[in-house]
């Protein structure tokens, strides 16, 4: 678990470049090349620029690593949602 | 990034035996057996009842799903932290 951790730390980073926030255009990325297996529309663009808008707490137009947290909670809560079959017919 | 969040979902149902929400004693072994490396006094009783106190929001002496989240979030910050130098000096 904790190396499970780690790695959304790492992931964060790579793709903010170590910079404090992810910019659109690195949100995307990151959005397309490690969630596209558990959401949709990961290679839209303006779809992901509304869940950008959605996360964008404090609205700057990034995301910050605290708005990030907010999308895995988001993914956790979907994917644990499937796993104890609260929606056992949802494809 | 996917198999690391489905790690803590995982983790979380385990330890929950399949509820949904921890009580003292699965928290208590959620704990000290997988956060024992980056945190401390995982295996004292009553350190790991004050993390609790402090992660119920609902003050019903569980950790939810999403109480439990924001562990994750708070482990996840403070590994950040460390790795983007914040805090060289800290051990």
């Amino acid at each position: 678990m904790e190396s499970a951790i780690s790695t959304l730390v790492t992931t964060f980073a790579k793709c903010s470049r170590g910079k404090e926030s992810l910019d659109s255009k690195s949100f995307q990325k990151l959005v397309e090349k490690n969630l596209g297996g558990v959401m949709e529309d990961t290679s839209n663009t303006s779809a992901v620029k509304e869940m950008l808008k959605g996360l964008d707490d404090n609205s700057d137009g990034k995301v910050s690593f605290e708005e990030y947290l907010n999308l895995i909670g988001y993914v956790a809560n979907s994917m644990s949602q499937r796993k104890t079959g609260c929606n056992p017919d949802a494809s």
